[in-house]
C-alpha cells in the first residue's frame, strides 16, 4: 500500500482525498497497489468530516513518519510551503503539488532537491488545472522543438472577458458577478492583474527551455483596463479578447508576456469561453496543437494531482533529468518585439493620416454609437515605436495587442 | 546507441527517418543515447535518396539482426504488416506503428505478444496523427473514468465538410478539390465512408475499456450523402456538421458510432476546421477536455511515431499491463439509443403536425430559397422509433443526428 500525506485540507486538498477515495478501484487497477491518505496536515480541525481522524497539526508527524513515501502539497503560498516540501523531499518522500506560486519561485531548487534525494517532484496541477499540459510537454511532444506557446491560463479572467463580450457589461459589474458565483476571489488581484497567468507561463517556459525563467522579468498586464468600448471594437473586427500568456524561444532568450490580446474568431483559442483554459503550442514537426479543459475547480485540479501521485507511486525514483536546471535563461526586453496593435483614438480621420506617417498604413474601425473616436489597427510595429507614439499623442486612449 | 529498423519507406516512414535525423540532438538529450535508423525495409529501390544504402528487401535481414531492438512499422495494410510485426515482437524487438487498420484488427494479439516477449508495442500515431491522445489516455488522465469520447478523427472529411459549409459547394466538387490538393486519395472510400474513423474510435474505445472492441460491430456512416441543402439548414440553425466517432461506456457495453452530426457553434468541436482533428473527452473528475492538432500529414504523424520510439528506448521492457486484453466488450445495438434528429421533409406544416403525433413536438426550420421542403428537429427519440418513422413516411428525405 502506498501511504500518502496531504498538506492543506482546503478546496484542492479535500478534492484529492475525494478523488483517491471515489476512484480507488480504478487507481488500484492502474498502480497495482492501493493508495491511501494516512495523514492530513492543517491548522484547522474538521469536526464531522469523514477524514477528521487523519488531521495533524505538526509537519514533523509527516516528515518523521517513514511509512509515508508520498506527500501532496495543496496549501498554497510560497515560504511555508517551500519549507515543508523541502523537508519532505530531504526525508526521501516524493512530493506532488498544485502550488504554482511555489513552483514559479523555487522550482529549480525543489527539482534539484528531489533529484539529489532520488525522489519525484511533480506539479501537473500548477498549470492549466485539469489540462495535462506539463505531462504532455515532458512525455508526449518529445520529438519536437516547441517554438511558441499561447495560453489562456486563468479561468477567472476568461470568464469575465467572455461575459463582458456577450453581455456588453463593464468590468466592475462582471467582477462582482464572478465574485458572487465563486469564480473570483474577494481580492481578485492575482487573477485580474495577470500575476497568476505570469507564474504559469514562466513554468511552461522553464519546461520548454530546460532553464529557469524568472517570472518577475515577464511583462505582465491584466484585464482591469478592458472596457465595453474595447469589446464593441472587437466585435466589429470579428475578434475576441483573451488574456494570454505567450512565450517564444528564440536566440537563447524567452520572449514572454502576459497581456490581453485580440484573436481572430477563426483562431482555435477564440472558441475557448467562460472558465475554460487552453494551451496552444506550435512546434517544428507537429505544427499546431491545442490542449483544452477545466483550468481550475476542485475535482479537475485534484484529478491532475492524483495523476501525479499515480505516476510517483509507479515510478518513485528520479529516473529522468529534472524538468529544468538552475541555469537562468533571460527574458527578452519588450521594446524590440514587433506586432500589430489595436488602439482607440479620440480623434478624426485627419489625425489618422498624421499617425500613418509614424506607424505606416492603418486599418480604421468605426463603431456605431461611439462618437468622437475611432479604432485603428497597425501593421507590424515594434513595442518601443508604438510606446513612443502613445506618449507623443494623448489622442491615443488605449491599446490592445493582436495575436498573430 | 539504439538501432532502429523502419518497415515501409512511404510518406510516414520517410517522415520518421527525417524527424529522427533533424531533431537528433534534442532526441539524444532526452533519451541519453542516439537513435539511429540502420535498415529500411521496402520492395522498392530509392536511387539518389540519402538513406538509399539502408534499404533491404527481406524482413529476415531485420528479424535476424540482433543489434536491432526497435522496429517502426509504417507499411500499412493488415496481413503482411501483422506477420512482420509478429516476427519482430517474437524476436524480442519493440515495435512502434502508425497502422490503425492493423491495430484495430489485431491489437489484442499483438499487445499480448509484446507482453509475452517483454517488449513494447506502441501505436500513438494510429489515432489522431500528431495528437498525443493515446498517451494521454494511458498516462495523463489516469485518475479518471472516461465517460464519453467525441472525436473528429479524419482530416480528409473534416476538410471537405468545412469547404462545403464555407463555399456552399456540393460533395463531388469538394471531393475533387480535396483530391487535387492531396487531402483525399484517388479512392477516397476509407475516408468518406467513415471506415478510417471507425477503426480509430474502436482503438480509443478499447483503451478506455481495457477490452477488445470489434470495429466491425460499430455502426458507421460517412459523409457521401451530405448535401449543400444540409449545410444551408445547419447555417440557419447556427450549427456545423462534423463527421464524429463517438463512444460511451455504459452498463458493460460500448455505445459507439461513426456518423455526421450537427454541433452547436458554441461546442468546442465546432471550431475544429479544415484538416485538423480533435478528440473531446468527458470524464468523471476532470469534466470536459479536448486535444486538438494535425490529424494527418507526414511530419505530425512521424513526430508521434518518434515519440513512441523515444518511449520504447527509455522503457524497453513491458512494465505495464497491455492497453487491452483479448476479452471482448460488446458494442450496444443502435436501436435503443436516444438522441435528437434533424431531418429534411418534402412536405408542408400540416405534415409536421401529423409527424408530431409520432415523434413529439418538433422544431421547424425554414431556409430561404429551399422551396417545397422544411427542416425539422426532434426532441429525444430512439434510433428505432426514428427509423420506423422514416420507413413509414417517404416525405422524410434525409436525417442528421444532433450531438448532445
Amino acid at each position: 500500500m502506498a501511504k500518502v500525506a496531504v498538506l492543506g485540507y482546503g478546496t484542492v486538498g479535500s478534492g484529492v482525498v475525494e478523488v483517491l477515495h471515489r476512484n480507488a478501484d480504478l487507481i488500484t487497477a492502474r498502480t497495482g497497489e492501493p493508495i491511501e491518505v494516512v495523514k492530513i496536515l492543517d491548522l484547522r480541525e474538521f469536526p464531522g468530516d469523514p477524514f477528521e481522524h487523519l488531521v495533524v497539526h505538526d509537519i514533523k508527524e509527516i516528515v518523521e513518519d517513514r511509512t509515508i513515501r508520498f506527500v501532496v502539497e495543496t496549501m498554497g503560498g510560497v515560504n511555508v510551503a517551500t519549507d515543508f516540501v523541502s523537508q519532505c523531499l530531504r526525508a526521501g518522500k516524493s512530493v506532488v503539488t498544485s502550488n504554482k506560486a511555489m513552483v514559479a519561485a523555487n522550482g529549480s531548487m525543489l527539482l534539484k532537491l528531489a533529484q539529489d534525494n532520488d525522489v519525484r517532484f511533480l506539479f501537473e496541477a500548477s498549470v492549466g488545472g485539469g489540462i495535462p499540459i506539463i505531462r504532455n510537454l515532458r512525455s508526449c511532444l518529445t520529438a519536437d522543438h516547441i517554438e511558441k506557446i499561447f495560453g489562456i491560463l486563468n479561468g477567472t479572467t476568461n470568464y469575465m472577458l467572455t461575459k463582458m463580450y456577450e453581455d456588453g457589461a463593464d468590468y466592475d459589474t462582471v467582477l462582482k458577478e464572478a465574485q458572487d458565483k465563486g469564480f473570483a476571489e474577494a481580492d481578485p488581484s492575482a487573477d485580474v492583474e495577470g500575476w497568476d497567468a505570469c507564474r504559469k507561463i514562466a513554468i511552461l517556459s522553464s519546461i520548454v527551455t530546460g532553464k529557469a525563467v524568472d517570472f518577475e522579468e515577464i511583462h505582465t498586464e491584466g484585464i482591469t483596463k478592458i472596457t465595453p468600448e474595447d469589446m464593441a471594437y472587437a466585435k466589429q473586427m470579428d475578434h475576441v479578447i483573451r488574456l494570454v500568456g505567450s512565450s517564444i524561444v528564440k536566440d537563447g532568450q524567452v520572449h514572454a508576456m502576459v497581456a490581453p490580446m485580440l484573436f481572430d474568431k477563426e483562431h482555435a483559442l477564440a472558441g475557448v469561453n467562460m472558465e475554460f483554459n487552453a494551451i496552444f503550442l506550435t512546434s517544428d514537426m507537429l505544427g499546431d496543437t491545442m490542449f483544452y479543459g477545466q483550468g481550475a475547480g476542485k475535482l479537475p485540479t485534484a484529478s491532475a494531482v492524483v495523476s501525479d501521485v499515480i505516476e510517483a507511486v509507479m515510478s518513485p525514483t528520479a529516473s529522468e533529468r529534472p524538468e529544468w536546471s538552475a541555469d537562468r535563461i533571460p527574458v527578452a526586453a519588450l521594446g524590440k518585439e514587433k506586432r500589430r496593435f489595436f488602439a482607440r483614438v479620440a480623434a478624426d480621420k485627419a489625425f489618422v493620416t498624421e499617425l500613418e506617417k509614424e506607424l505606416g498604413s492603418l486599418w480604421v474601425i468605426k463603431v456605431e454609437g461611439l462618437g468622437g473616436e475611432l479604432g485603428i489597427v497597425t501593421g507590424e510595429v515594434s513595442e518601443a515605436d508604438f510606446m513612443l507614439c502613445e506618449q507623443k499623442h494623448p489622442e491615443i486612449i488605449s491599446k490592445i495587442r493582436l495575436a498573430d
